[in-house]
């Protein structure tokens, strides 16, 4: 790779300026001059207040003004800690310490969580009031710089800041180009946080690839289903949890033919939910990738969809991917570590030395991810690492036994952890949200005793309103063990 | 970029195995798979007489078996040494000596060619005959690692190698996606030799993108047009002359809606042959490049084709492109030399020192090749600046007469070239192939008379039955040069 590349945004007004950058509910439309224009205003602005290498935090749900000044950030070389708008002002001084943050930029609605950090903080409407410096903004870009954070969406309570750099990003885009291939049609809704790599990503490929992206500020099934429908998006990113939901919304509609991918990430996808969308002729592309891969790194294609259901597929073409146990490759079909490689994985952790030990090794990226290769090389993610059950030396996937709880049409959403046990280690308790008031315990404990091994029937089902979920609608199982803790202790 | 990536066809054989690689109209159908297995197979036989590092040169015209013996090279990691047929031993042999070809590589028909040289050879046959070594082959590709050579398609008539390494010939294939988009009915047509880039690119691109590649031994406009019109091509590479060629055959006809692409490169496009195809509904892509950028490096985008028609549009994503005069860049409209950037780019010509350190500065390639950029950017090429004629101090571009010529219905070719004149320095003189045998020389005088400066109308008109082109039908115009000299001495 050439170390240096035209600014992105920059090249792309040079080859379609009026092409359409962002779009939003609200009837707002972007060109990309537009946008670039905006982004280097803000920019010489900006300047006023920051400069090359500062570290600049930006707090705000999704807008067209957080893009903006994320772009400009790039035009002054300054990297941007994207911060989590769903976490305490305590926790983000610490992220924002974490990340040695200089700055920080936030939207008028987060303008008073703002002003409790020591950082300082500015909105992005008193940047715009700020004079216009008269600087020249670079007009290239180095491949090894330093784009972005983020911290890692913390299923598992601890969060790092991952580091992307400008060649991560671009390498994601172009796998998953020639993953998904590339239409001229093609426009890409993104609900999720732009805070996330899965929303932010989608901004990145749009500039890259010259294509409108349909900007939410969060997901609303309404507003993404009506998008689908008579808004010409082609391609929606979603998690289990709302790709249900739109499902739901579905009914007996179908979408139109333009549709053409619903990329489902964020975990293992429930078996139910894949059957359903099979009977509904959504086009599913279940993908597997994290914060660390810059986005998707593996994905199962459209025409291997309905032969192996339920898998992530293959590394996209220019990464790898390997099942590892004790610390040689596993066989076909056993379950391991799942490590990957490619351009589009980061190279660390910001100021993490011994995690970064820890999950790297000879350029693998150690995921935490339990899975495995079937005899054709296909990935089936069974689990988090972290997350996974050992009852009386049997292993036991929780992804498993929700499943099987998803399967009964009385169940909305499902949760399962492992509790401690005296007999056999750990045992699996349930959460349930119900679909059906009547719902009773003993008809689940009967549903999974015809459909699971005796170990895995869960010992306590515990009936809930809503599960825990971040930002991105990803279940949070950690959260689920804590309220055990709390209610036994 | 990573250092190392997945062998492409590895990789691709993963991602869709039974998937089309290539086909051919005598009727070959190969699978990704049967392409994989049979390069596998002719590694391990030639591994018996080549192994890693070893330069081995393939001298044959299109076909399979010339794919397979590539690929079982990169499976060896042994870079290719690509020699053109159309050469004579003398040629043949300084190329072999000057890229240290230790080996050579022949179809049955180019045997004896082949025999002439001081170079040991084998034909593919012979290869397959041998025993099959029980060596394991790398999975992987060093990114940075020489794939192939070629030398420059010599219409300057001084021949360099060019190297490609593994990265080059990556990012040309992503690149050209960014640009024309990727669609899963793809299928590309070759008809370029694979011993030129505008070939062998198409292949590897097929091998990235998991696309069926249509191979033909060499251009026939009736195969070729059969091929558009039944057999599913999409896209078609092709040089003014081929071009034409077509347009001539397609009379009244419209090729199928699927055909979306016909990537025009090799130098100028003359005015009258893009206002055919314009006429035609014929999409014309009109792209500049060469060996050393590994393909196309600039295009002209199909919603710019009519507003700019004649340019070549824009420096694809990932590469950048200036014009320089006098070492400065150019004012806008103001004719200067080429200069690109970019990871398809060669880093060098295979032990030029000096060609290298004349071509190659700060990270930039001259490309010898004249033009100018418009106020929005859009590139011109006008020339190659060993083409042009400057006569009585104005400079004349040859393909500016060519166009002239090529605007009467009676002018089926035309080549235009400076030759010395004691007044003039230097005065322009024509070429041309008649497709009305009544057409005089008075005839075209008259016809230039009205649309050209009087010091570019041609000083003489020569009629020919034939133009000296290159394997790809790219002008030659320093044979025309020959021509004049054999004529006059």
């Amino acid at each position: 790779m050439s170390e240096v590349m035209e600014h992105w945004l920059d090249k792309r007004v040079a080859l379609s300026p009026d092409a359409l950058a962002i779009e939003t509910p609200e009837g707002e439309q972007w060109t990309f001059f537009r946008l670039q224009q905006e982004a280097k205003l803000f920019a010489k602005k900006l300047a006023n207040v920051a400069c090359k290498q500062k570290h600049i935090g930006i707090l705000s749900g999704n807008s067209v003004e957080m893009v903006v000044a994320f772009l400009a950030c790039t035009y002054i070389q300054a990297p941007v800690v994207f911060l989590n708008t769903r976490l305490t002002e305590k926790e983000i001084e610490k992220q924002c310490q974490a990340a040695d943050v200089d700055l920080l930029l936030t939207s008028t609605y987060y303008r008073s969580k703002a002003k409790q950090l020591s950082t300082t903080s500015y909105t992005f409407n008193q940047i715009r009031e700020l004079e216009t410096m008269s600087i020249s903004l670079p007009s290239s870009i180095k491949m090894e710089g330093l784009c972005s954070m983020m911290f890692t969406s913390g299923t598992t309570g601890t969060a790092k800041a991952v580091m992307h750099r400008y060649k991560n990003h671009w390498a994601s885009a172009v796998a998953s180009a020639l993953n998904l291939g590339l239409l001229s049609t093609d426009k890409w809704l993104a609900c999720l946080p732009l805070f996330h790599i899965g929303g932010l990503s989608i901004i990145l490929k749009g500039i890259i690839y010259g294509m409108p992206v349909y900007l939410l500020e969060r997901f609303d099934e309404q507003i993404v289903h009506q998008a689908i429908i008579d808004k010409g998006v082609s391609i929606v990113s979603v998690v289990s949890v709302t790709c249900m939901r739109l499902l739901q919304l579905l009914g007996k509609q179908r979408y139109p033919k333009n549709f053409r991918c619903m990329l489902l990430g964020g975990g293992p996808a429930p078996q139910p939910l894949l059957e359903k969308a099979r009977a509904l002729d959504v086009p599913i592309v279940q993908t597997f990738g994290m914060t660390e891969t810059s986005s998707q790194i593996a994905t199962l294609n459209e025409h291997d969809a309905l032969r192996k259901i339920g898998s992530a597929g293959h590394a996209l073409f220019s990464a790898s991917l390997e099942i590892r146990k004790n610390g040689k490759q596993a066989a076909v079909n056993e379950i391991g570590e799942i490590v990957v490689r490619g351009p589009m994985v980061t190279d660390g952790y910001y100021k993490r030395e011994e995690a970064n030990l820890a999950s790297f090794q000879e350029g693998w990226f150690l995921t935490g991810d339990l899975g495995y290769q079937d005899e054709e090389g296909f990935l089936y993610v069974v689990d988090r690492r972290s997350d996974l059950i050992i009852s009386g030396g049997e292993n036991i996937y929780p992804a498993e036994i929700e499943d099987c709880l998803l399967s009964m049409p009385t169940i909305a959403e499902a949760g399962v952890v492992g509790i401690p046990d005296p007999v056999w280690g750990e045992v699996p308790v349930a959460f349930v949200v119900k679909r059906d008031g009547a719902l009773t315990q003993d008809d689940i404990v009967k549903h999974c005793r015809s459909r699971l091994a005796r170990f895995k029937i869960p010992k306590q089902i515990f009936f809930t309103d809503v599960l825990p979920r971040n930002a991105t609608n990803k279940l949070q199982r950690h959260q689920l063990k804590k309220w055990i803790e709390e209610r036994n202790g």
